[in-house]
């Protein structure tokens, strides 16, 4: 019983290694009549790809996406939809000095274990490659809110020491780090210098917000929205915490300073972000993420062989000083994707 | 498509409401040959009933648990198991104030918005109630598992702004707390007392451990063990946030510092929380739950009618002051529920 | 990865045996605001009641149905539904004999080998009376097609050699068998009678017509229509073959006779039983199943021990001749839940 | 919720139109270290792609497949296995003529209706070309089985008016329709040259047959094995009746004459097909499908146009006279998907 699979009602299954032929992803569950061509996927896409951002892998792919079944005429249709990307820049022998250990903070050591066998080029299947399939089906999952005037966007509170103080969306697309703060951008990018001359690597937080959410969505007692956002977040290869609204910090409040109270127009604060009972209330939709810092460093590290021998792992490569910003895309889609089910998902209840 | 059945080798679904007739649970794929009686279910239901803890709701519940189906001469027999608590002592005039506003911090607005109906007496669906079918499930899958060696502790980390300086498991039950430091204990005592005579309440963060894990457990890309431990936590009522291993530490961590590096004889640290690439790694697995205050408190707050006029309410009545610690076993369960499940499903991948 | 649960949007959960404690069933998916009591439940489970038909089980039981969740004043309130029905009149005694060998055409064998153990208690879980869950929640299913003016209703067209002639529904109650033919049924009595006193059994065909089901119900490639319909009733313990419209004679057809031809006022025939590419076109939903005679004879008959040892048995007690007609609400029950699933399913597709 | 996903635990998810780019599958949870390549699965793929059999479409499609991801150097890897078909020889502009109206026997009207929108180039998602995907993810659950010394042959029983009187499966690679008897074959031939130069189509009977299945595999009181399996072939576009064992004889049976009685060499008869209780018990496992004649005729048939005004439709074009016997591996793989998946979900339950 493998988990390559995603959502209940608007359902995607991701497939593809880092240095396979190509990643992918098919959705099934895609309602009829949504406008959907290459070019509204390829947006999404061209955000996480390879390049983008400070520091980023050196890996150069065009990952252009072609819909390979599921639209007519620039239409959905209700059947699955496939997509796909070909791996082009993808040059395994750099990782033939790796096949036989395993690097610490990756996946190869569980992989192997859990598999007995795995595709060591690259990371395989527990690559960040793999997200492509993500970005692509959240593109469509967005595509899908979008007429239902939902939007959702992400940017970043945290990157390694240094925090925003402020949030200017406004502020989001003028540096390079997707901070909604241009002071704290410009502190990040020296913290970034320095690790990335250090051979180190940092992580931060990514703010997801979905907007526009009507109340009503999430399904109790386990496929509660907030849960679904853990579980949908939690999934990316880096993330180690999710907090929605308050978050932890509802841990250190008194109940009359955390309940929102309501008055006829509304919700006077958010510290739910957004949800009550695991059911969306129509206030937007908070979800933080927690992202480690990248485990390929060139700082030497001790670790073991395959046969359990000790030696030691210096990473040199095309790798990311951090996860920031490629991976706020894909935090983007997994929350997309996990709105999207919930709105089909509610379709089964209301006004029967 | 509701949401009320989890797992998906041991599978539960639970139902019933705060005041219908009762509780329960059905377990779809337990294996046959389990030793099983109603008694070891009921050692974790009684951790979880009213009256435990300090400041704890006065309503009184035997919660004696049943076993309907499933087992045959003491072992489960493979067939579902089906398990029952009648509810007792459920007092639903009480609620009468307050059928007609909603209360902050509470389902009330979101269950109404979503169904357009609701089970107003003592919270419905959304009382803190549900959660005996989970424990009830989890001492199931908890018994699954010691047979296996793995065991699942939590102990309270924080409650309020009071956080534990030490982690000696040793003093989980000689408070009332589950605090793992007795100094710690004695503070929140304080905590909880002027909390409670002020008509509020507070939150806190509960850990839980689970020891024995073998490598392997963890199904990528989307049913990672981390990803489903996030979506089995934060469908608890009142969890806002979770974290794995370092969590949100990781997030102003060097790679070199959050890497857990490899010796022949193991891990060097335990940064993941004891899961790489959504894997199991036979490390202890490391969750923790921000727990928010209890809503229902006597302080006033404002709110709307049903009908979104604006109004007061002040909650009294059997309410705790906090969550903590009944929701302890509650996470227990959600982690036994979680790891039990991937157990079963790593068979169909080993050893063909 | 037990199969205990049936349905993806108005989804159930069956458990219990025939000599445990009782039988039940939860249903999740129900939307909410349906009418539902105990009564209109209990309509369809008298209906498959022991002692319903000719030759039945000499088996009292009351199957008085308890609604313990998911009702709120006489409505559903999209809550999961939990009904039970308590085992008064398990004469487990009876079965002392039976419990080290295995019977010819039961479950027994199959059990042991697939479990390792098995409550062999009336047959435990393989038992019919599993069935009384299946039949209590198509009753709910029934009520809420009801409101969209779809009707399900079944009859007998074969019972051991005895076809029927003509299909006027009319006679359907006039005669033990649910045959819709007086003539036929006349012919029914007289071979049943000659069955029951030589201690054989025998089978039949029931046919099982939903009507005012509106086209596009049904889930291209494998959840169609047809296919659900035919997983649905093949699940059913009696069933051995299942058609749908013409059904096997289809085989032997041209396409000139076999297409259903269409003109401005609809289709002229309906040898596809109501379905096209998997998907309801708006004609009456027409299956049929093969019933096999009841396994449980007097009839000597050769066997082996739980030790693979040779033996006979002759298996007296308190059985029905036929599973005819005390099936034919289970199998209504059962179309009524997948047309009722797929109701629910549509509502993701259509109108977005 | 659409419904192209199909299994539990070997689940495979397909796509694809038939002029579209391509048609392909997804396979989640095969196990790891099970040998394959594109060479395995091309074997299957030829025995269904067109010019096979007699008066087969004269579409020209090579149907090369290819491993997109989920191999490693001949292996399997336990992550997911996409496999990919590229379309080629698509002659949309035949479809013109027929594009405004709804061919009979057809799922024209059923797509339009459920979907608002279809893709109408040669049938789009309904045609017989969807099934590329299962039988090359048939082939992959093939070769799986085929490690555990598990075979799915096929054959066909009856064509048209013409029954096989013996089953010699050397025959069936003898004559072009898969017939078991040579005698039968000869009078198919001339059958079918008949109705062929008649511009009509026929139908027929496939048999499925695994050998080798352990008992114990199934899943009740849902899944059972019978249960899939008549899922599985109605899921066929062409399949409007399926039975087990003796089918609907046994409906016309006595219970001593139905019962497979037991020695302690085994079950002296094979009624139950292999199946008691939704459960293997060793013995072959036997199912047979109804087919009905191919829809697309030359005979001038009454139907509608899109806008429901009255005219008439001859199909003329690249058709087979009937689906037999390009179907048969089409019914095979069909079976190899649920008997492995039954295979792996056992593993859940045995040995914990």
């Amino acid at each position: 019983m493998a988990g390559n699979t995603f959502g209940k009602a608007f359902k995607i299954t991701t497939w593809g290694e880092s240095h396979g032929r190509g990643v992918g992803v098919v959705i099934d569950g895609c309602p009829p009549h949504i406008p959907l061509t290459e070019e509204i996927i390829q947006q999404d896409l061209d955000r996480r790809k390879p390049g983008i951002g400070p520091a980023s892998t050196a890996r150069k792919e065009e990952d252009l996406v072609r819909i390979v079944s599921g639209t007519f005429r620039g239409l959905t249709t209700g059947t699955p939809i496939s997509l796909m990307v070909e791996n082009r820049d993808a040059k395994s022998s750099a990782y033939n000095k790796i096949k036989d250990l395993y690097r610490p903070g990756h996946a190869d050591f569980t992989y192997q274990k859990k598999y007995g066998i795995r595709d060591w080029r690259g990371g395989g299947r527990a690559s960040a490659r793999e997200t492509v399939g993500r970005v692509a089906a959240g593109a469509v999952a967005r595509k899908l809110l979008s007429i239902k005037s939902i939007s959702v966007i992400s940017y970043t509170v945290q990157l390694g020491g240094v925090r925003v103080s402020t949030i200017d969306v406004a502020q989001i697309d003028r540096n390079p780090f997707r901070a909604p703060d241009q002071t704290a951008a410009a502190e990040m990018a020296k913290e970034v210098a320095g690790i990335k001359k250090a051979g180190d690597s940092i992580g931060g937080v990514v703010e997801v917000i979905a907007q526009g959410a009507p109340p009503g969505l999430g399904e109790p007692v386990f496929d509660k929205l907030d849960a679904e956002l853990a579980r949908a977040l939690m999934s990316i290869g880096a993330v180690k915490g999710v907090e929605i609204g308050a978050g932890f910090k509802a841990a250190e409040s008194l109940g009359s300073e955390n309940n929102d109270q309501i008055s006829p127009d509304g919700f006077l604060s958010n510290n739910a972000g957004g949800i009550l009972g695991g059911i969306s209330n129509g206030e937007p939709l908070i979800a933080r993420a927690a992202v480690k810092p990248i485990p390929s460093i060139e700082t030497r590290q001790q670790t073991v062989t395959i046969d359990n021998v000790a030696t030691e792992v210096s990473v040199k490569g095309r790798h990311d000083v951090s996860a920031i910003p490629r991976i706020n895309p894909v935090c983007e889609a997994m929350v997309c994707l996990v709105v999207a089910d919930f709105y089909l998902r509610q379709k089964t209840i209301r006004g029967f």
